[in-house]
């Protein structure tokens, strides 16, 4: 074991999800001395080879600070990845992934994954799975712990994940296909025909009504309100143009309508993830009357090393067995 | 003039829509002494060539049987199709169909096109358009006049309509886009990943606990089911293969249950369409305990007639002008 000083390189963390991997070098603290980024998630990495993808990626690392611990969390632990590993059930406590983290044996170091979480399905509840989020939520209850009481973490991207948080422990989770919706949608159906490019501002005036047409249409929900994209522009009340941010707003706006419709009171709600699109759910948050809907930065990164932490693998040089 | 005798030809009907054109050569009282269906959509009619598409449908039928009247409903009058016929407003009466034809000039005939029909945007309605049903309801109102008074018209597709019938008037509509949500869901998303080839039976099993699921759902809706596709196969409680019938029943589910929440009392309550589609949702609504639902066959064609002869199409040869 060497005496650590700061600065000294103390884990790998890897978020390997499905269409991307970031890496941390991590020294004391959690704090990251390099981060790299590459496309090399699950969904691109050919004939599935996750054994080079892991050389290339923190290879070097290695060969500059010797042996470190590797901890990865996010769909290289799924079926479709890398070695799948275990679901620690739900209600979870966080403590739980740590004891539970699988070792895949690899080139030069070992590699060890963070469990996922799954929901039985009971009394009205739909079975459900994460992986990778868990993770950010040890991060950010991390980083708020007024949350970890009794608190609501939003997670936005291809897959949502509104999870409760309640006596420190997850206690229940919900997964909104909502990313995934608007990008399958806008590719592939006729709702995206007459759609050009528009990948610049936000047209907050369209995505505003996209927002309120799915509240005014309440419980009737996604269904009867998803062919307004093509028909309020049919009867001039949507320019072509305006169309993606229509739609973006109507398919937030229903899952905001859905996943605060079952709440008696909203408990204190944070944000975790990229930017652009927080800002999308804060706007649409607001017209539900939520205002104070801030966001967590560097959610994964965080619970990565609380997870390594508690799993003892700072405590040693690794042995690659 | 002819004194037209059985089994004279009196009128060309086209159903011309998205994905296919269908073609009925009519004798008298609508009967059919030929039929045609060609994969002619206006997604399939390379360069809107569509008055050579139409030459080839109908020219031998013209050459044999002179001049006729030619007359189509469908996506063809609408801005993709040849040209932009109106829309009547809904609530609508159903003659006034017939007193908006849109004639396009054509060789070697004109071609008549009747008008669809949109409904405004008030008081929590969504504005909503269509363009070949109303003439199927037309058509299913011949067939089944018990309905005219008070009735529902189910026309399970690509965007399923629930066209509500009072007074003999189209009184309200709503689109749902059920269709097109489970073919790109299939094609282009996770849901569709485990899927191999299934073409053949309906898994009727994995269907109803589709329905059931988007029945249990209840308002919360289709946004928090759907994922359940996929957590469902992870949780061991649905096999790979059966998700697509899973996932068919969860979309007709929720749209079963959207469209009948509204209503204090289910009127008379026909299907009009493919009989494996009607098939599926007269699975769906026994689940929602309506057992009655018949089938409306050949309504696009007895429509087509209808109007015709409501717009003197049948008096005279037609003269190409």
């Amino acid at each position: 074991m060497d005496d650590k000083s700061a600065n000294t390189a103390r884990l790998i963390a890897l978020d390997w999800g499905t269409s991307s991997l970031r890496a941390w070098l991590l020294a004391d603290n959690g704090e990251a001395i390099d981060t790299r980024t590459a496309r090399r998630g699950i969904m691109q990495v050919a004939d599935d080879a996750f054994a080079a993808a892991y050389r290339e990626i923190i290879g070097d690392w290695i060969a500059v600070h010797g042996d470190l611990p590797v901890l990865a969390c996010g769909m290289i632990g799924s079926r479709g990845g890398w070695a799948e590993a275990a679901y620690v059930d739900c209600p979870a406590e966080l403590c739980a992934l740590a004891g539970r983290l699988l070792k895949v044996e690899a080139d030069p170091v070992p590699l060890y994954i963070v469990p996922g979480v799954m929901q039985q399905a009971g009394e009205g509840a739909l079975p459900d799975v994460m992986r990778g989020e868990e993770t950010q939520v040890l991060g950010a209850l991390a980083v708020a712990p007024e949350l970890a009481e009794r608190g609501l973490l939003v997670l936005p991207g291809t897959h949502c994940k509104w999870v409760h948080i309640a006596d420190h422990r997850l206690a229940a989770f919900s997964t909104y296909m909502t990313g995934e919706l608007f990008a399958v949608l806008r590719k592939h159906s006729i709702l995206g025909k007459p759609i050009g490019r528009n990948e610049s501002a936000i047209d907050t005036e369209a995505f505003d009504f996209g927002v309120d047409s799915a509240r005014a249409a309440g419980t009737a929900g996604l269904a009867a309100a998803l062919f307004s994209t093509r028909s309020r522009m049919l009867a001039g009340e949507l320019a072509a143009e305006a169309t993606p941010d229509y739609l973006s707003g109507l398919l937030i706006g229903d899952e905001l309508r859905s996943a605060l419709a079952g709440l008696e009171r909203v408990p204190p709600l944070r944000l975790i993830g990229d930017d652009a699109l927080c800002g999308r759910y804060r706007r649409a948050l607001a017209r539900f009357d939520i205002d104070d809907a801030a966001e967590i930065p560097d959610a994964a990164r965080s619970g990565l090393w609380r997870i390594a932490e508690a799993a003892g693998l700072l405590l040693t040089r690794h042995q690659n067995s």
